[in-house]
């Protein structure tokens, strides 16, 4: 850690506004030494995640990296926003002993690529270093490349976004500095000059990228991780036709939900081009494109379980059968549609939330109206809340 | 301002763990002109809460003091957490003058007491300024008592509690000063001893004391207050007998949800003590204790409504319907039942979220059982996430 300039990444200037502490990002060995591709502006790049923190602040027994959001532990989203940038070629988390097996079944349970794995000392630096020993070595069997530069980065700041990355790798490799942020930076400054005998370099993050320090920052970070995956909702319609009843909710949805983006693909019985929505989008919305029957409601799960969707996140899938109430009595639809709940329990095993909206497609414009905004209502607490308490319920708009 | 010590409350000692900005409290007037009642640890005690603040850092258009929390305006927490403690007198709100009337009408909305409104100034230590001004002004018409203490505390820090005004009232009487906290503490503490010319304390805060600054603030407050009011389940059960479903279910409550405390009154037709419960819980889980109609349930929903229960906070109602899936028909029970869908709606408009559970009374054991655990679960869902678009449903456990 002696050999070069230390910039500090990804934090708003205003400490007082309190996302603190945060990563690093150096060349890590003689430049000379480096294996930076031609052309490359930033060579070849690795991550150390130190993830050895206890969380006593957190006032909850699992450290804070392994506590769950959404059922998936809060380290695995750090690795996913990582493993995104594909410059990194490697990342090294620093666990403790006792949790290296965890976090090998996290890794493997997850899908998690390039990730290796170093323990973790008795402080965060040391922990620091011992990831950095694990990218130096060249002993036999490593297969980590010598990166030019390493970024180091909390395992608990898990909305850490590629181009914050990108401008810390780049400021490492400038040799600037600003007296203004050894004068008001934070003591991460201070050590680099003391230490390093280098001057550091304040970059300027983004609130999101704040620390999960405290019970309410989990719960905030769940919200934001919900808010991500609700963004967009793909109306699955057996119809061309705008004047249809699938249209006409994918406009209203579009007027009531006016943050979520809207899609439409047309579902064919020959189940058409959904494949192109499933990298986009967690939240499929069907309007009759199932009959009363799970044939085709099986085959449109299985298309989405072959897809890597549901190994992050849960995936909703709401299937809205429309029908004039006063011509089905509702008692005898739900009767038609018990199989929804059997379903949905297997789906609820491989994270697919799936459930039921019976909207009433009556003659009175008023009555239908009423019914596509409370449809609209149900779907966005569904597709928000991801409560899977609620899957194969019938719920009548 | 210039006239007293200065000491900070409520924040944690680990700035940078950043839960930053805070209140002050000091004597606000010459103490021998101070109206300290006889024998009082802490005299005279006015709160002055400046919410002038526009929010930029939360990224939207609304002052974040005015962002709707489970549809409350974030304020009304903050004067509610004040005005809990009796042993403050008045409490001066001072706003921009474009939002005097927004804040008339949340007042009066909510029934907040003892509060006044001052207007804010162009920086916040002129908007304190003004609201001590509104505290020491003697003129004809003003109501307010002069107080000994005047406790400053930012109207977007909505999880205050009384021990810790107490301390911050008790510090402000005293006289000490650590040069630990002038070395170490924050600007706050320097300007005290800059302008006032005197030494400030620094009082120990807890984490549940941080401002409302960023959009995931905004979530972790609602995921907090969600959780807080949902910390007790009343279920209201139709007999004593300990063998009966409602029993039964309170007892997998109680097993499921580990957190959260379930207690449990019998019901009688004349509506028993159900009154003892509800100045304690926002959530009320009702076996069998309501037949096939609405009369009942609008006796039920009527006491709600008398109370203040729902003025403050959604107030969730769950009727428990159980019986034999295998000799009443589902569908049946359903259209028996559809009178809640309406009545639903009418309370919604009173922040009352009525829904129904239909529980599957089966002879066989591990059915019951089943159904009891999933009705456990759809309660906790409706119980923590009180989301209005679900009202009226009835979920089949």
């Amino acid at each position: 850690m002696e050999s070069g300039p230390c910039s500090r990444p990804a934090e708003p200037r205003h400490c007082v506004s309190g996302r603190a502490g945060a990563g690093l990002a150096f060349p890590a060995f003689p430049l000379s030494a480096a294996g930076a591709e031609p052309g490359s502006r930033i060579g070849t790049v690795a991550a150390v995640l130190p993830a050895g923190g206890c969380g006593e602040r957190m006032g909850v027994r699992t450290p804070k990296q392994f506590c769950r959001v959404l059922e998936r532990p809060l380290i695995s989203y750090t690795l996913q926003a990582m493993e995104r940038v594909c410059w990194i070629k490697d990342i090294v988390v620093t666990v403790t002993g006792e949790n290296m097996e965890a976090m090998r079944s996290i890794i493997q349970r997850y899908g998690h690529k390039r990730i290796s794995l170093a323990e973790a000392g008795a402080t965060r630096h040391r922990s620091i270093f011992n990831g950095l020993k694990a990218l130096a070595e060249d002993q036999p069997g490593c297969e980590l490349t010598r990166p030019e530069v390493v970024i180091i980065h909390d395992a608990v700041r898990p909305f850490v976004e590629e181009d914050i990355l990108l401008r810390v790798v780049l400021a490492a490799k400038e040799h600037g500095c600003s007296d203004f942020d050894l004068e008001f930076g934070t003591e991460c400054l201070q050590l680099a000059l003391k230490y390093c005998h280098r001057k550091a370099k304040l970059v300027e993050g983004t609130p999101d990228l704040w620390k999960v320090t405290y019970k309410q920052d989990l719960c905030a970070a769940e919200a934001m991780i919900k808010e991500k995956i609700s963004q967009e909702i793909c109306v699955v319609v057996n119809t061309k036709d705008e004047e249809s009843v699938g249209h006409l909710l994918e406009e209203v949805l579009r007027n009531e939900l006016n943050c979520i983006k809207v899609t439409s693909t047309v579902l064919d019985r020959t189940s058409g081009d959904i494949e192109n929505f499933i990298d986009q989008c967690y939240s499929f919305i069907c309007v009759n494109v199932v009959s009363s029957e799970s044939r085709e409601t099986r085959k449109l799960l299985s298309i989405l379980e072959e897809s890597s969707l549901p190994l992050l996140y849960p995936v909703v899938v709401v299937l809205v059968h429309c029908f004039d109430f006063t011509v089905v009595p509702l008692a005898q639809k739900m009767e038609n549609l018990v199989w929804i709940r059997e379903l949905a329990k297997e789906a609820k095993g491989r994270n697919v939330l799936l459930s039921g909206v019976l909207l009433n497609h009556s003659q009175d414009e008023q009555k239908l109206q009423e019914s596509l905004v409370q449809s609209a209502a149900i779907i966005a607490a569904l597709v928000k809340e991801r409560n899977s308490a609620l899957v194969g319920q019938l719920l009548v708009a």
